[in-house]
Parts: structure tokens; sequence; C-alpha cells
């Protein structure tokens, strides 16, 4: 699905134009177009590729979808493929945006992602001073937007490991906990393949060697770099959190485990020792005194509540009970 | 055994030859010769070594088999070891392919698998266009043929850690589950050797300094350098979780035997204070008004079934029934 | 909220000046000025941006703050971001302080923390023959005073460790270790996000190629790049013998468990042993001869009491009870 | 102890020598001389360093024996330090092999090893026209001979693991394969001591700048790298399935664990339900119809056999017993 | 306190002299000065600053002491921080050792350390051979005997794996070894505190570009960076089996935990079921004929006593008692 297609002149946008008309835009060396699409039919895309000249094989990674995110230069032009992750019902959902970037345009193919870049679009023709800079500012302004967007996602996870220790130390150590520190560990995996192959995507944008078509921006690239580092400390330092997690609760299920059996054992304790005076008094020996008195009931019985009642002392002292 | 012996002119098939004709189009420039061998015997290698001109070590690694995936350079030619990956009955089955290239032959030796690179060729020969970069170009399809072919293992291999995972929370943890997660770990590490070399391989063929072979090639091998990083990150992330999967198991089976601990306890309460109560009345002593009650026995056979229903409405409550 | 604004000639305090003075001074070649901003406002900024002529991109940056620790290069001038860290009541509080070198400025701006740098301030105009190296040399005591303010932080969390180990190996094993481990954990890791970073920022001031601003100051800021290396080090020891700590942790409470278990179960059998017995001697078969001696009931009791001294001294002996 | 001491030229046996004549031979530019001593006398190391003027530091390294594997360069020659690593009684014996290579002289000093390398010397000599490359030949036939008798080490641990295996995941979790499992770990280190460090002694003989005077063997060099990156990855992976084995029979220990407490319960159920009725029976209650009825003594045992019956039943269908 | 304070020529030792007349023998091309200082006052180190010319960075860092491992270069002079480990009553003691090296002079600062290096002096002074090779030399006589000195060390860590080992596999687990474990473990780390950081000094101090104080010495100081290697290597292996030993353990308690419960349920076996039968046969039925029979009550003794024997049989056979 075609969503947009301007072509832009000093930074200002000079005209919606048709994708038939593209080819007379591009020949203009102060114009470039942005064109974006999402989800495209195999012909849309035959037609950009036409269009634009575009390298066999970036298009049949566009077509194909699910690459890795990466970056590779065809001569003088950029493909970028960018993963997008948000937010859904169950995990997260992870999405594509594949940017073709020449001298004088600006494809960028979306697919599996709920939100757009209309706003990138709108903040850039806000800012003709910056749109100047031609193509690979609009590939500056998708790449930086891409990488904000992982910054929500990555509070939510953060709030969910929160979350997760609140209800750890505060005891509540059954399978729900665990299910969703595995949950956690698996949504975070996820992340990381989004937001791991950025850091070499980035790095060749900025610093050494650079495409010709970035030179001009290397500050801004940086910038993204940053935000990507910053993106995957703080994921190092989620996941091993979690794994600490998850071995801290062990421990925590361990004791829980002895504080129970503690427990048993002294309600054992509280039941066992009646039940042996009564069994003593229970026999049949013809010469048992005790059993003749007339107070040898109430006594015996006070002797077993008397004992429950030190037992029971004791097991609160030292906290079995 | 010989599978195919074929020379290729521009792109198209001349030919279908008999190993003894191969010098005679080896010589001529404009063509390439592309022999797949399966299982082949001592002498079809020899046969090959003589009229390819194939480097004695190269052909001593082909003879032995069991190499680890490597490229090698012997002068102008190459030598590339490729692990291809089979689903079995039992477990992954790992065979091997061996290819020599040179300027204008292509050599491979296929060993230990089931599926060959019939439809390889079938599809080459379409695209005549492509596979007049040579025998470069085969060594590229070949390649990227066997690491596609990873990608099913893998998600076979993704499917069992997901039924794994159902089992572990629906509360199923039994022993079978665990051999599940042993085995699962042994067969990434099966593949993992198999795909983790292919990495050095893959770098070789683009980017900086590649072999003359090669050169005109580096953005299809680049694909497959791609392609083996996707392996490889997604194997990465699946033994990462089983790791997570088997401590988080054990964890489940702590609070498992918490609840069956908890249980024991309740039922055994449930038993232990009619006994001690019953005992407390089979004492004999001569004076227990009780005893003489004529409600005294339904009584205290009522008391008990009260304290009893009491104790399991309460074990009920706090869960440990 | 500015706190300085300071030009200093030859390493001594020129004057006290005010911030629309600051483009006078910049002009002169052997002056410099140093200001210092705690949580500055917007126009603050704005007007330090305009007298100094800093970079939009690295203002914007501190407008924002919560950037990692990084340096950065704008043409001649440096971009530093560092964290503060300070032991707050609950957990480390972590701040920033964003530096602005220029050949003649340094401008200092500090948020989120409590101690400021008017000792690196006084300490600096006491030795004008240091200060004499002009502005870098600023950024090296702030640097220099930022990383030193790590160790008294290290010291506590080892402190801490140190606590908690004693109380490990004491035998205290409850809930309250284990929150302690993971909430040292948790520091190390705060500590760990400003600290870590800055190995990359400081091993960019010595050695090879260094910023011209810093040229000559190289065996300065070695000296804080060994700094945070042994900063480094300790918490990276620390972070392993938290890890030891929670798994010996774990082994000292299945040990406990086993050493309670055993203890009820000794105790169990002190008492089970006279229930049997008195089980027997409560049956009721007409031909008993123990139950018609005289002796029989006191003789039982005795063999209950020698039975169960025998087994106490005996799990004494192997440190059941 | 002198093993041999033999001249070569043109890759053929010329004849054996005795030690006090090698300074003769090396004299000739066409010879070479392969000496081989086990278990020198440091007379015998003094006897070579002077006829061959080998560097004191590497003469020096030999006597003391037990060096870590390396090569070291000084000026023409090369010293090589190699571990062997046999399977013995108890563990591994680890031996050593210092190899001192020169234009035209080759020495090998074996200590702590059973098998020497007779057989490289005789499979040398067999081969001529390989024997000619002179005395890089040979550290080449040493080298390759070391590293190939890891395989069948490897092997063996490899079949040790295995048969742990079998036992573990038959149920048979004692402590012997616990201590099986440790000491296979410590074989494993054992091993990697030996076969690390040849990695870089390995890399440094092909590809880049290489000692000249292995300069024409690089393909064979590069053979041998290739074993040892292939003995490190699987003792790599069996390292890493040493521990996950060791975590995975954890987790069976925990779940034995659990089902002795499950069948031990199961047990006490069936004892403690009739214990029960056999209590309240044993009431001395003045009014307990039952106890009249003819029927009543055998009605009880009959009730308390169903219902143990009946839990017999429900503990089988629920895998408790 | 000054140790030593002499001057040296071609080797030989030329006087002791006082720490005044330094400056003298300094100027002297063919002579250098080796002084050694055992914690020193700020005044000694005053006195050698002025003496040698020494950096000021540098002699802070020894008035400071407390250093990390490094090795500084300060024009033509080195700046050298080792750090010493010795066997201590608790644990290890670690000292600094502080060595100044400058064309024609050494100074070494001690301090924390038991240990001197009059040894190295005496050896030196009887190699004039080797002396010669002027302060250079004397570092690395001075590293060598550093380096050497933690052998001993790590044997001693190795000899308390081995009987931590030994206690574990003899069935032993308890507290102590746990504790044992631990300390081990926190051991292991401060000797990889003076170890690791000496990787990078030695390194530096042979292969591509070296101080010009040491270049002809390169052999030398390779040798002290295996030795550093070796020590780290064996230290890896520790501190990975010290953490195999502690999960190792975690399985064995488990083990132990299963077999106590396996033996306690045994023994509450044997007791449960006599009281069980005793419990039957003192119900008061009115009819129950075995109660009337001459021989019941030796008839029910003898069959709990059989019974009690069967069990105890059976427990036998599968290990449980």
């Amino acid at each position: 699905m075609l969503v947009n297609c301007v072509a832009y002149q000093e930074g200002r946008k000079l005209a919606d134009i048709q994708p038939r008309e593209i080819h007379e835009y591009v020949r203009r060396p102060e114009c470039f177009i942005w064109v974006a699409l999402y989800d495209p039919t195999p012909e849309e895309l035959e037609t950009m590729q036409r269009e634009f000249g575009l390298h066999e094989l970036a298009v049949e990674d566009a077509r194909h979808g699910h690459q890795r995110p990466k970056i590779e230069e065809y001569g003088d032009s950029l493909f970028v493929v960018l993963h997008t992750v948000e937010l859904a019902e169950k995990g997260l959902s992870v999405g594509e945006v594949d940017v073709f970037v020449g001298r004088n345009y600006v494809l960028s193919v979306r697919s599996r992602t709920e939100r757009g870049f209309a706003d990138v679009r709108a903040r850039s023709e806000h800012e003709p001073e910056l749109l100047r800079h031609g193509s690979a500012y609009v590939l500056y302004a998708i790449m930086d937007v891409v990488v904000d967007r992982y910054f929500p996602v990555l509070d939510t996870l953060d709030g969910e490991l929160e979350e997760i220790e609140r209800r750890i130390f505060s005891g509540q150590n059954n399978r729900a906990i665990i299910e969703s520190l595995y949950v956690l560990k698996q949504k975070l995996m996820t992340l990381k393949h989004a937001t791991d192959p950025l850091l070499e995507v980035t790095s060749k944008l900025y610093g050494g060697r650079v495409p010709p078509l970035c030179a001009g921006l290397q500050e801004y690239f940086r910038d993204v770099y940053d935000h990507v580092i910053r993106v995957n400390q703080s994921m190092d330092s989620l996941r091993e959190m979690v794994t600490t997690a998850i071995s801290v609760n062990l421990s925590l299920l361990t004791i829980q485990e002895n504080e129970v059996t503690k427990r048993l054992a002294a309600y054992a304790a509280l039941v066992a020792v009646p039940t042996m005076i009564a069994g003593i008094y229970g026999m049949n020996f013809a010469n048992m005194p005790e059993l003749t008195w007339r107070l040898g009931y109430p006594l015996t019985v006070a002797v077993m509540a008397a004992i429950d009642g030190y037992l029971f002392y004791r097991f609160r002292k030292t906290k079995w009970l």
C-alpha cells in the first residue's frame, strides 16, 4: 500500500506526486523524493525498483521480509533494515522497516507494525533547515524514531521486573512468578534480536569510513548510536537481574520449604506427645496406681495440655510456628 | 559415485561430459565444468585431482571427510567444507559437502547426506544470466542452499522448545521433560558445530580482501553471511532459553515439592487428631465420667468429625489441599 | 542555577564575571572562563550556548539529561558526560555532570547530585602552576574527583558484602540475607552503568590519537583511566562474589534443611517408640502375663525411658540432635 | 637419554651419527640433523646447546620442563613447547615435548610421556619428497602427530560423557555419577591446558607474517591449526554439556526426592488410617453398640482393608506408588 | 627505610653509597644505581625524586600506594607497579612494589610485604655478565621474582581445592566445606587482582614497540610474560573447578537429603506397623476370638517381629538402610 509519495526541494515539500512521476523528479539534482510503503504488493515494489533503480538483492530482501537488522551498501545507495518492537497483548510484536536511500530518494517499506512514520514526516517538514540535508537526514530521522520507540518497551519490561521483585520478596513464591520471569526473559531476547545488530548498523554511519551519503550527518548518527548503546546496556542489566532473580527465588523457595517443614513438625509434636501419654494410660497392666486415682484422668489431661502449652511456647520462640 | 558432470558456457549447459573429457573442456577459457560426486571412491577422487589439478592436502581432507567447516585458498583455487544438517529419527544427522572451486571448474563432494543439490543445478540452469558469473556463482548457490536448509531445522528445534515450555508450565515436571531439554541442548550443540565456523568462512568472501575468484559476487556472499548470522543468533537465543528453562524447571520442581509436603501434612493432620482423641478415651482411668455418658461415643466421633471438617476447611483456604 | 562564573589568566583567578560578559573574556587568547551550572533553566543553557558557541546536539543532551557517560568531539571542543554516584537512604542515587570544554572555556552542568565541585575549584585555584594548563586541566580535575568519589561507594558495597558473608556463615540463612544479596547486586549494576562507559571515555584522552585540547595532559588522564580500571575490577570481583554467595547460600540452606529433617526425625523416634510399646501393652489379649506382674507397669515405663535415653545418646553422637 | 641422532640429505637418511659429530654435519648447508632426546640429563642438553648453538633461555626452559605450550623465535631458530596428553589409569597424564628447530637441525626433547615419535621418523623417511622440505617439515610432522593424538583422548572423554548420560537418564542418580562428572570436568580442564595455547602457537605458523623457516609449509601448518580448532570446539561442547548434565542431574535428584516423599506418604497413609480406626474402637465408652455386634470385629477389619485397598488403587493411579 | 643504595659499573658492584651522593654517580654514563626502599617516609621519597628527577605523578602513586599493577612511561623512564602475594595466617596478604627505572638507576619501593629482594640483588651480583645489561635487567630480575613467588601461592590454593574435593567425595558435606570453597574463591579473586593486570604490563615489554630502555632484554621479558600467562591459566582453571565443586556439592547434598529421608521413612515403618497391629488388638470388640487364644499374644508379637524383620531385609536390599 502506498502511504505517501512526496517530492522535496531545499527542505520544503514540493508536491505529492504519483509513483509513475518519480523518474521525472529523480532526475532533478536539487530534489529528493520520499516514498512510504506499507505491506506493499510485489507490483508496488517492482515499480519502485524500476523508478529508483534499486538493487535486485535488496528488493528481494524487502519482498521476503524477516531480515535481521543490517545495513548494506549497493554502490552509492544504502539498504537499511530495522526492527520495530511494539507492546502487544501477549509479549512483544516485532515489525520490520526496510529503508532504501539514494542520493535523491528515500523509500521506506514498513510491515507488521502498527505505528507508522507520519509523525517523522510531519516533524521533518517543520524543520526545513534540517530536511535540507536531504535523503540521509530522512534515514536519520527514521532510525532515530525507531530506536526511541524501544525506550517505552524497555521501561515496561523494567516495570515488569520490579513487579516480580516486589512479589518475590513479599513471600509470594508461586508458579506464576516463575512463569513471569521466564516470559520476561523471552521478551528481553526478542528485544535483543532487534537492537543487538543495530550497534553494528549505526557504528557504520559515523567515525572512520562512512558511506558518502551520510558524511555530513555523522554527529546525528552518533546520537542514534548512543541511544542504541543505552538500550543495550539497560537490556543487559535487565537480563542479568532476571537471572539473579531466578536463582534468588530458588533460594527463597528452599527457605519456604524449611519453614513449612518446621511448622509441620511442630504441629506433629503437639499431637504426638498427648497420643503417647494416652497410649501409656491405655495399657492394661493390672497394677497401675494412677488409674484408680480420683483425679488421674483430669490430671493426665492437664499434663498433656501443659506439655503442649510449653512446646507451643518454645516453637513460637524459635519461630517454628 | 558420479552424480553429474556438465560443461557450461556463457551460463548455458553445453553438454553432459565424461570425467575423462574434463581436461579438454577445462582448457577452454570461456567454459566451466560442474561435477557432483556422492560418497566417491578413492579412484574417482584421484581422477578429479588429476583432471583439475587439485591440491594434495585438500583432496586428502575430502577423502577422510569429518573436517570442520572451513575455507582454504590454494593458489587461485578454493577449497570449502560445509556441513549439512538434516532432521533424522533420532537427533540430527550431520553430512558434509566439500567444494573445490577453480577459475573454470566446480567439484562438489557430498557425503553422509540425504538431500543432494539437483535443485541447485536446475535452478541455476534456469537463470543463465546469473550462472554466467561462472564457478564462483555455483559456490554461492551451494552455500546458499546449505545455509537455507538450516532454517527448517532451527524451526523444528524452536518448536521443540515451545512444546517443552508448554509442558513445564502446565505442571508436567517429570523426567521426560528434563531429558527433552538435555537432548535439545545436544542438538543445538550439533547445529552450532556446523554453523559457527561458517561465520568465518563466509566473512572471508566479502568485504576487505576476498579471493579473486569471488570478487564480483561479494553482494551475494554477504547475503549468505547474513543468513549465517541469523542462524547463529537464533541458536544463541535458543541455547540461552534452554538454560533458563532448566533452571526455571528446577524452581518449579521445588515448588511442587513444597506443595506435596503441605498436602501430605494436611492429610496427616486429618488422621492424627482423631487418633489422639481416640487414644485419650482409650485410657483406662477408673474415673472418666465421659465414658459412661450415654452419648459419649457418638459425641466423641462427632467432635472428631467436626475438628477434621474445620481443619479441611482451613487447609483448603490456605491452598494446602 | 548559576553557581560560579570566573575568568582565569595564567592559572590565577582574574574576576567573578557575569554571564553576559563572557564573550568579552572568551576573545582574549590568554584567558579561560570556568562556569558551573546546577539544574540550569533552558534560558541559562541558551545563554551559554550563545556565549560559547556550543553545538546544538550537545546542548540538547544537556537539556534532556539522562545520557550515558560519553565523550564527543565537536570540532575543537569536547562534550563529556559523567555520572556521579552517591549513597542515598535507599540504594544509590545517580546524578549527571555534563562538561563542555573549549580552548578557553569550561562549562559544567550538574544535575540530580548533592555534592558540587566547589572543592575542585578551590584546590585548583591553590595550584596555579597546574591550572595554567587551562581548560583541559579543569576537565581533568572534574573527572578525577567524580571517579574518586566512586571509591567510598565501592567501599560501602564491599562492607555490605562482608556483613552478608558474616551472617551467611554464622548460620543466619533467612529471607533478609537473600534480599540483601539481591539489592547489593542491583547497586552494583547501578554503579556499573556509571563506570563501565568511563573506560572508553578516559581511554580516548591518552595514548594514540587524543583531542588536541588534552594533548599536554595525557599523563593526568592516564591516571584517571587507571582509577576507572581499578573501580571496574573491584566491581567485577564484587559481582562475582555476590553470585558465589548466592549459590553458596543455597547450599547452606540445603544443609540446614537436612539438619532440620534429621532433628525432627530424632524427636519423632523418641515419641514413636514408647507409643508402640504402650500400644502393645494396650492390647486386650486374655493371656498377657506381663500385665499381671506387680512391677509390669513401672518396668515398662523404665524400658521406654531406657530406650529413649539410648536413642538420645545415639542421636547426639551422630549430631542429629 | 639419546633416542636417535640422524643426518638427512635431500630428504634421505645419510647416517646415524654421534652427538659429538653434529657440528661437522651442521656446517654442510644441504644437510639437516634430527636428534631425539628422552628425559635428557643436564649434560646431554649442554652438549646439544653447544653443538647447535641454542639460546640459553630456551635450553633452561627445556631443562626445567613444565612450560606451557608456546612458540618462541630466537633469531632464525624456533623453540616450540607442546604438551602430550595420554590416557592413564587415573585421569590423564600430561607430558611435554620441547622442539628446537634451526635451518638445519631439529632437536626434540620428550619428557613424562609414554609414546615417542619413532613412527613420525619412520613415516617421514618413507616420504623423502616431503622430508626434503627440511627441518620445518619435521616440526610439522611432530606437531601433527601430537595434535592427532588428542583425538582418541577426546573420544574417550566423549564416551565417558555418553556413559554418564545413559546412567543419569536411566534413573541411577547416585554419588558415583556426580563424582564422574566432576572427574570428567577435571580431565577436560587438563586437556584444555594442553590444547588452548596451541591455537596461538599454530596460528603463528601460517597466514600473515610467519617465521622464515616455516614459510614454504604454511598449508601444512594451517592443517594442524584446523585440527587444533576442531579439538578445541569439541572440548568446549563437552564442557558445556558437562555443565548442563550437572544441572540436569540436580533437577532429576529433586524429582526423585519428590517421588520418594510421595511414596513414603502413601505408605504412611496405608498404616495411619487403620491405626486411627483401631484407636476409635479401642476407646472405653460404656455405650459403643458396634463393640457388641457379632460381626463388629471382622467388619471393622474388612473396612480397614477396603479403605487401604481403595487408597492403594488411588495412589497407583496418580503414580505415587 | 633505606634498605640498600649501591652503585654498579660494568655489572659489578662499585660501592655502597649515601643517598646524597646519588647525583654524582648518576652523572657517569657507565654507572647505574640501584636503591631499595621499604615503607619509605615522605622525606626519603622526596630525596629520591630530587636525586633521580622522578615524575611527580609517579612519586605520588608510590607515596599513596594501593595502585593496581601497571606500567607507565614518563619520557625515557618507566614506572612499574607490582603486587606481591604472600600466604598469611588468614587468607592472602597483598603487598606492593613500585619500581622506578631510568637509564642509570633503579629505585624499588616495597610496602606491606614480608619478603624483600635481597636474594635478587645477591643473585644479580653473582652474574655480572647479565647485570651488565643495566637497570632494565634489574627490573626484569624483580619482576621475575615477584611472578615466581605466585607459584607457591597457587600450589597452596591448588592443594586446598584437592583437600576440599577429598572431603566432598568422602561424604563430608557440611558447612565447613562450603565456607572453605567460598574462602578459596575469595583468595583466587585476590590473586587475580594481582596477576591479571600483569598480563598487560609484561606484554608491553616485548614484541612490537617496547620502551627503549628494555629493548635488548625482550626475550627475558617474554619469559616473565609466559609465567604470568601460566599463573593466569592455572587460576582460571581453579576458579572454574571451584564453581563446579560448589554445584556438585549441592547435588551431593540433595542426594544426602534423599538418603536421610529414605532412612527415616524406613525406621518410621518399622515402628508404625507394630503400632497398627497393637492398635487392632487393643480394640474393645466383645467378639474377638484371637484375644482368648492361649498363644494370641506371643503369636501377635511374633508376627510383628516377622513383619519388621522382612521390612528390614527389604530396606537393606534397596539400600534405604
